[in-house]
C-alpha cells in the first residue's frame, strides 16, 4: 500500500503535503476513497482518507464502521460524532500547507469544509493525477478484478440455460445478480442490463417488465464487485429462431471485437483499437451503427477513466484493464454487443473474462 | 411536476433565475436529478436538470438515454457529445443571472464547469432548500415509496422460511435481492445487510462469507428501489434456539419501537421520538447500547435528509417519510434492530412497511 501511495504522488505535482479524499453521503462516495485506504467493503459516508508523500495512509472513520475500516490497509482513526470528526481532521491537517483534493470526486460542500478545517492550506485539484494513477493497476487490484471477472464469466455461461419464453427482463437481471452474489460477489457492479428485442438496441437500457418472445435478440450487460473491484461483460443471444440480419449482426460484431483484440497492447493508442473495430462495422451493412466507444477503463469504478474512442488519445500501458465492447444497434429492432475485459500486459493482453462467445440460438 | 418545481423554489431564496443540477460519473449521481426531472430509471452521467421558477423543468440528456429521459416529466434536450452538451447548456443558461446549485450533490469539478458555462451568473448553494423540499413527499413520491415498502415487506415475511443452517450471509443477501427484483424492484436500495451472530452487533455490517449456526441472532437490513424510490426495513430472527439475553433484547427493542411510534406525528420534534425509544432502552439492562439515531428520512435516497436523534431539531410534518429503527448491540455477541418506514399524516402516521414483527425462533 505504501507503494500505491507513493505511486499516486508520483503522478501529481511534487510539492503537496497531502491528498485528502472525502466521501459524501451515499451515493456520493468517491471511488478514490477505497483506492487510498485499501478498504474492501463499507460505506464510509462522510469519512476521510488522507495520504502523505512518505507513503502513509490514514482513514478517518466513523466508529460504526471501525471493523470495515480495519479491513483496509490504512491507519484508522475513529470518531463518534461530527464534532469529533472535525477535531481529528483539523488536527491531522494542521501542518499541511498544500493539499490535493479530488475535484471530480468531492462535493462542493465537502470541498468548502476542507478549506474551513485547514484554513492556512492551499488546495489543488489532483483529480487528473489520481485518475491516471488508477489507470495502472497494481497486483492487488488485478487480483480483485480477476476474481470479479471470473464470477461474471461463469454466470454469463449459464445464461443460455436460464432463458425461457415469457420471462421478464427484471427476472433475468435478478437471476444474474443472484448467481453472482451466491458465488462470492458483494453485489452487481451496476444495474444489470437485461434487454429483450427492441430494448437491446438501447445500449444503456435498464431491465424492465418486458417479456421474452421467440425471435428476440437478448442482450445482457452486467458485472459484479469483488472487494470493491468491478467486472463488466456483455453477451448476446437469440431466442427461438435466428433471422439473417441477426446472424450477420453477430458475425460483424464478433469480427469487430477480434479486430480490436488483434491490435490491443502496450504502446498502442486506444483510438486505434477503436478504429480497428469501427472499420469492420463501417465496412459492413451496419455502417455508422457503433454508437459508443469501443472500450473503457475498469477497476474500482465501471468507467474507471480512459476510453478507447475516435477522438480520445490514450496510449495503453502494461497494467491497464480495459473493456473491449463493439456493438451494433438498429433502433426498434435490436442490437448486438460483445464485451470482454482485458489486462494490458508487457507483450499484449490477457483476457480476464473467459465466457463463451459462440453464437447461440436458445430453443 | 410543475407543482414540485414551484415547491422547490418556495423553499429557496426568491431571486433565483434557475436551479441547475449536474450529475457526475457513477456513483456520483445527484439524487436531486431524478427529483427535478421526474425520471424513473437511467444513469444520466454528466447530464443536467434545469428548473426555473415558472415551473419548467428541462433535462439535458445524452442521446444514448433519450428513451429513459422521456420517461420522466421534464422537457428533454439531447446531445451526442460533450461539445454539444456544452453548447445546449450554455445556450439554456444564457439569460440566467443567479443560479442555484446543489453544493452537497455536485462535484467540485462540475461546479467549476457551471461557472465556466454561465460566466455572468452568480451561483448560490441551495442544497438546504432542496433537501428541505425533499423532506415533504408529494403524492407521486408517496406512491413510489409505498410500492417499494410493499415489496420489501413481502420479502421480509419470507425470510424465516429461507433460513437454513450452514448458509452464508452472502447467500441470504443474494436471495433477498433476488426476491425483491423478481417482484418488481429495479434493485436493492443499498447493499443488503445480512448479519449472522456477532456480525449483527455491527449496525452497518455488509454480508460476508459467514455461516449461519444454531444460536445465532440473524439480522436483515435491506430495502429496494421502485421508480427510484427506496424502502428500508430491518427484521431480526433467532436461529435454532433462543437465549434469555436474546429474548430480552428483542422485547426491549420492540418496546422501544412502540414507544417511538406512540409519539410520532406532525408537530412532534424528531428528537423526542428518539428520546421515547432511547428511554426504554436506557431503562433496561441494555442501557447505552442504542448507538445510532432512531430514524432518518427516506425517499430518493436511503438517508433522505433529516434524522431523529438526540441533538437534532427536526419538527415532523405531514408528508415526511421516516424510518423508525431502534436497536441494541453487544459487540462480539449480537444485536437486534427492528425498522419500519412511516408516512407522517395529518393525524399521526401511516405504517408503510407491514411485515410481521413477531419474535421468531426459526427451527
Amino acid at each position: 500500500m505504501k507503494d500505491r501511495v507513493k505511486w499516486i504522488f508520483s503522478n501529481c505535482q511534487d510539492d503537496l503535503d497531502a491528498i485528502v479524499i472525502v466521501n459524501g453521503e451515499e451515493p456520493l462516495l468517491d471511488v478514490a476513497f477505497p483506492y487510498v485506504t485499501g478498504t474492501k467493503a463499507g460505506l464510509f459516508e462522510g469519512c476521510l482518507g488522507v495520504i502523505t508523500p512518505d507513503g502513509r495512509s490514514t482513514l478517518i472513520s466513523s466508529a460504526l464502521e471501525e471493523t470495515s475500516a480495519r479491513g483496509g490497509t490504512a491507519e484508522v482513526v475513529t470518531y463518534r460524532n461530527s464534532k469529533e470528526r472535525e477535531d481529528v481532521t483539523s488536527d491531522l491537517m494542521k501542518g499541511f500547507r498544500k493539499i490535493g483534493i479530488n475535484g471530480q470526486g468531492i462535493t462542493y460542500a465537502n470541498y468548502l469544509n476542507v478549506r474551513k478545517l485547514a484554513p492556512n492550506a492551499e488546495t489543488v485539484d489532483v483529480s487528473v493525477g489520481l485518475e491516471s494513477s488508477r489507470y495502472i493497476k497494481d497486483s492487488e487490484e488485478v487480483d480483485r478484478i480477476r476474481r470479479s471477472c471470473r464470477i461474471a464469466s461463469r454466470v454469463a455461461d449459464e445464461i443460455s440455460g436460464m432463458l425461457k419464453e415469457g420471462m421478464t427482463e427484471y427476472q433475468m437481471a435478478a437471476e444474474i445478480d443472484y448467481r453472482m452474489m451466491r458465488t462470492g460477489a458483494s453485489g452487481s457492479a451496476f444495474a444489470t442490463n437485461a434487454s429483450f428485442g427492441p430494448s437491446s438496441a438501447e445500449p444503456h437500457h435498464e431491465a424492465e417488465n418486458i417479456v421474452l418472445k421467440r425471435g428476440d435478440t437478448a442482450l445482457f450487460d452486467f458485472g459484479c464487485k469483488v472487494d470493491g473491484y468491478c467486472s463488466d461483460i456483455t453477451r448476446t443471444f437469440f431466442y427461438g429462431e435466428l433471422k439473417d440480419w441477426q446472424k450477420r449482426m453477430y458475425e460483424v460484431v464478433e469480427q469487430a471485437q477480434l479486430a480490436a483484440l488483434a491490435v490491443i497492447g502496450p504502446g498502442m493508442n486506444g483510438k486505434n483499437v477503436d478504429a480497428a473495430a469501427r472499420l469492420v462495422i463501417d465496412a459492413s451493412e451496419f455502417k455508422g451503427l457503433l454508437i459508443h466507444s469501443t472500450g473503457h477503463g475498469l477497476g474500482l469504478s465501471v468507467h474507471d477513466g480512459g476510453r478507447m474512442a475516435p477522438s480520445v488519445d490514450l496510449v495503453l500501458k502494461e497494467g491497464m484493464v480495459m473493456t473491449v465492447e463493439p456493438g451494433v444497434y438498429i433502433p426498434g429492432k435490436g442490437g448486438v454487443r460483445i464485451e470482454d475485459d482485458v489486462l494490458i500486459t508487457k507483450d499484449g493482453y490477457e483476457m480476464l473474462t473467459d465466457a463463451s462467445k459462440e453464437m447461440k440460438v436458445v430453443q
